[in-house]
């Protein structure tokens, strides 16, 4: 099935050797062929990556021209060298364009810039250099471009995470295109969730990152597989308006709102269940909470407890132990309203244990890789879906056996 | 080496038959032999048990006789028949106290209870009435009776937890001796996290509540194993001043406090130290955050991450991991003052890493079974030690191979 990638956007993904791995991709560029809005959403961490300063402060704008991403290396905590790296990826990705590009050149202002990887290494700049230039010729807006690129940002990932859209919105053919990576901070000093949607939809941008933001809010600001926050976490949103057209109406742009949310949803469920040694991917849903807010704490405690997810790892329904993690996320619960379904199947119900099947309810987990928890915890407005992994022992394992 | 019971107490600890286990003690007794002063402190987890509300409402008091606790079901979403259940063992030992004791019987009201062991199930309570009887025959001062009733409140424990102190406070000598239980959720869906303590020391019974809350929050409140908030936690302070003498002084009642605190640090610890699968006892000092609150705030980010703990397994001096929590917490965090030492071995100094010897960090950290990992996050008044387990294989396999 062809992907639906958006109008007026090449892509890039080589091999700079940032990794270890023999073979595998480490430097992504992304660039729109006109200036594009672009909206960006960052890590809530104290302690940020440079290259999550540097373009932070570069959005929103109406201008932006590529997104340069490295793997293998996170550049965070890595002082005041790193700022001066992040910023020098921006200026190669100018030098670059410039050298092997005849159309109008990318100032350095005009980049964005991610970077994924180890946390406390500053950067081989020499190898980024190297990999930035073969990157700039290698642009492309063909579709094993895009999946070069999409490749290019994984780090501990077991496979690329992508996902693209057509959609008509009115008179008009747009198309969405959107690559993430990461599963929380899953690999051996590894951190960094990162996510670029790429259309060519008009959007202001201010309407981009209104969007942005809501989608995040409801799709990577709900997944976890141990609850790291990592320090480099980004999702960008490049809209370069090709797609043509007048300006979007307000109900165009919900409806462009709406298929972001999904498709970010679709990405963000990918990384939970790719998770490290994960044997399920776990949906935490919460309803009737007095806010959406006290749902999302709840939801994530649940999601977040490794009681839980050892009991899913064993296809155990051991509602015990979700009630009482769903107990102390320190927002209000009426226990003689809280019932739980795991997988359709009734465990406990208006704050008394009731009577189950429990090798049914053991065989309905085991069976399948999905895990649905649901949760009713009063009768307020207030909802929330989380997804995360399971923990298992290769989990463990794998983070423990890497030596600084 | 002798224990230092505090006089006018008796203790009990028998098998009635709720553990699987055979030979394992499930219910102890402790009465003192006159009306006492009695503090609680208990779970902040809105899922409370039913004894957990039970006590709670009866504390602090200035007349308990007796606290009867069983292991092996933890009376949790038991519903109505659960609090029933509660202040029927509370009746329990009124009947069997009166029965076998010729001095002055215990009315139902002055009996506290805890329950620690499997949530959601009904309690036995026919076992439970054979062993209260069992117990209240059974009391005696001497230590072999104290140790028995330290063994009757443990579940997945390796080992019984006590500690006990004489103390000479003016021309008084008291004696404080303490019981604990529990590795936070640790088990096979076991909760809770139990400890009493007991002297003869005479506090009006404000002193004892203030006394035990600043103890709380300097122990128990900083320890986890994965961080999963028990509904039965429970901490009782019991003071009978039968080792007479005067009202104490205001400094003597401050020396007491600073007791009971390195006390309940003492037995606090030995909980993490024995928490399921545990390889290292983690200290997390953190010191220069805005306040206490804040201090405590990072120390269990830190503490609660499985990146942490499985880099500390390892014996990888990650600080990366570290390093990255403490900035999720929530609260300030200045970068450029963040300094960061395991094991009086500095990794990372004012938000630049620096070079140090990995071989020997590791080493450090292999060769002992406890770790200190010490942060400076800034130059302000709040510090805050908290105290964990690292996470291993052992820890997942065990909480996955159970079946509700």
């Amino acid at each position: 099935m062809p992907l639906d990638l958006p109008q007026g956007f090449q892509y890039a993904g080589v091999r700079c050797g940032l990794k270890k791995a023999a073979g595998k991709l480490d430097l992504s560029l992304i660039v729109s062929d006109t200036p594009a809005v672009a909206a960006g959403v960052y890590t809530q961490n104290k302690i940020v990556a440079a290259p999550v300063v540097l373009s932070r402060s570069r959005t929103p704008t109406s201008a932006a021209r590529a997104i340069v991403v490295n793997s293998g290396n996170a550049n965070a905590c890595t002082g005041v060298r790193g700022d001066r790296d992040a910023r020098r990826m921006c200026e190669l990705v100018e030098r670059s364009i410039s050298d092997t590009h005849s159309h109008a050149g990318i100032a350095e202002e005009q980049v964005l810039v991610m970077s994924t990887g180890v946390i406390g290494r500053f950067l081989d700049i020499e190898k980024v250099e190297s990999g930035i230039e073969q990157a700039a010729k290698a642009l492309s807006s063909d579709e094993a471009a895009f999946l070069r690129a999409a490749d290019g940002i994984l780090t501990t990932d077991n496979g690329r995470k992508i996902t693209t859209r057509r959609v008509h919105l009115g008179q008009r053919e747009i198309r969405i295109a959107g690559m993430a990576k990461g599963a929380g901070m899953i690999g051996p000093n590894m951190a960094t969730m990162l996510c670029c949607v790429t259309t060519d939809a008009p959007l202001s941008a201010s309407q981009a990152q209104s969007l942005l933001h809501r989608a995040a809010d409801r799709s990577f600001n709900n997944i976890s597989v141990e609850g790291h926050t990592s320090t480099n976490d980004s999702m960008l949103l490049v809209a370069n308006g090709m797609s043509g057209g007048p300006q979007m109406s307000n109900a165009e742009v919900d409806e462009f709102g709406e298929h972001l949310i999904s498709m970010c949803i679709e990405l963000a469920k990918q990384i939970p269940a790719d998770g490290e040694g994960a044997t399920h991917l776990i949906e935490v849903r919460v309803q009737g909470a007095e806010s959406d807010a006290d749902a999302r704490k709840i939801a994530y405690e649940v999601a977040r407890s490794n009681l839980v997810k050892c009991a899913i790892l064993g296809a155990d329904p051991n509602w015990g132990r979700i009630v009482s993690a769903a107990g102390y996320a320190g927002v209000p619960v009426d226990v003689g309203q809280l019932c739980l379904k795991i997988n359709g199947i009734p465990l406990f119900a208006h704050g008394e244990p009731i009577s189950f099947d429990a090798a049914q309810a053991s065989a309905a987990i085991r069976s399948q890789f999905d895990t649905l928890v649901e949760l009713v915890v009063g009768s307020g407005p207030g909802d929330c879906t989380h997804w995360t992994s399971d923990l298992s022992a290769a989990y463990v394992e794998f983070n423990s056996a890497y030596t600084t």
